[in-house]
């Protein structure tokens, strides 16, 4: 089972506080970057989101005319969150942990996954999951914390002496990290265990982007000039092909 | 035109003493992962190798019963080195440099590059020749230096106070480093670049592999434990499709 570190009260608080939560997609850098993987027309299609937290995207695909999205999230609190919103009949939330969960086959047109693949352990059970439930032709676009961010056995090493900003790359697996709060366990997943696993789940990889401010965000904000250097978010988008 | 750093003296005389070159595949660390990557059966398959060097890739491609093999360098000093060796008709030696070299079409069934594509700037122009010079279901193998290696703005840094092991990473473009010679001009290219110039290009990507020691080899060396933590080299395998 996966941590379930949304739920724990002072984390929570925390992240509600993030600009994520408090101005919803507008305040996550990288969503430009992800609306840009996503199909450009929504209208009418079955979308799956995993990891949907307060359910930011999936009214944002209701807005856009999807027929029927499902956000799957492990925490209670953040789907209460998401349940606060005005209800909308096309969206359906679920509480399940994305370690064990059981999607529906052949249904969605769009799965998509913004920054909670880091948290599950088993990936490739996950990654046959979606394929799976994806309709042929059906896409799947998620970003997770980039591999360069997630590498480090210290992840807080700007905060101590004799750490490295970048150590321990080859080994996957996890790292207990403080975000938010001490002992936040995130999986470290090299760029060649996403890709090859893609791959190996029938998944074509059609595009990647490692997100990091423009040249001229960075004239604005020192704290984002460092993102150039070692970019935060990693996005890819894959296809389940056609048979033909 | 590219910088022909190979055929400068000072560096050619260093780069002879490389294990790479003075015990040929077997002095290469990463070879294993380079082969694994190359269609296990070679028998009668046409060959280009781009930065062939002294030929060690070709003569083994020669040996494994390959029914041609153009190996193209930009060094005269490294192909003379190559035709000292004893000839074998199969083989051909071409001088030509990766940002200009117009490539025979349909013709490869296996194009290869080891550890040249980081001294070619123009990316995209060198990838198309490639694909147009394969047949169809023709294989790309290459090996490049590692993004997080070509990413930082200081590459000696770890000679040098203040400079760090990782910056830049989201600038494209040129490195001026000290890499046996001051002065010698390698490009950094992201994962992302490189990923989505293969797919902008027609190529299916099909695994990729990121080098770095074993656990079992770290063992045998502090220098190598170091390779885990930031891989040096990056290999892809990429397919041109069939048309239907």
């Amino acid at each position: 089972m996966a941590q379930n570190i949304y739920d724990h009260p002072e984390f929570f608080e925390e992240f509600m506080h993030l600009p994520s939560q408090t101005k919803g997609l507008n305040g996550a850098p990288e969503w430009p970057s992800f609306r840009s993987l996503l199909p450009s027309c929504l209208e009418n299609a079955m979308i799956l989101d995993l990891g949907c937290g307060a359910g930011w995207t999936c009214r944002w695909a209701a807005s856009q005319g999807a027929a029927k999205i499902l956000g799957i999230d492990i925490s209670y609190k953040m789907l209460k969150r998401a349940r606060d919103f005005p209800q909308d009949t096309r969206i359906t939330y679920q509480q399940a942990d994305l370690e064990v969960v059981e999607l529906a086959r052949d249904t969605f047109d769009i799965a998509l996954s913004s920054l909670a693949l880091h948290y599950v352990k088993d990936l490739p059970r996950i990654m046959q999951q979606v394929f799976a439930s994806l309709v042929e032709g059906g896409t799947f676009v998620f970003s997770i914390e980039h591999p360069i961010y997630t590498a480090p056995s210290n992840p807080d090493w700007n905060k101590k002496e004799d750490a490295q900003p970048l150590d321990d790359y080859l080994h996957d697996g996890a790292r207990t990290t403080n975000w938010l709060h001490d002992g936040v366990i995130k999986y470290h997943h090299t760029f060649a265990t996403l890709i090859n696993l893609l791959h190996a789940t029938g998944f074509v990889l059609e595009q990647v982007a490692e997100w990091g401010p423009s040249a001229e965000e960075v004239y604005t904000s020192k704290e984002l000039a460092n993102r150039r250097n070692r970019p935060r978010f990693l996005l890819m988008k894959a296809v389940k092909p056609q048979i033909m």
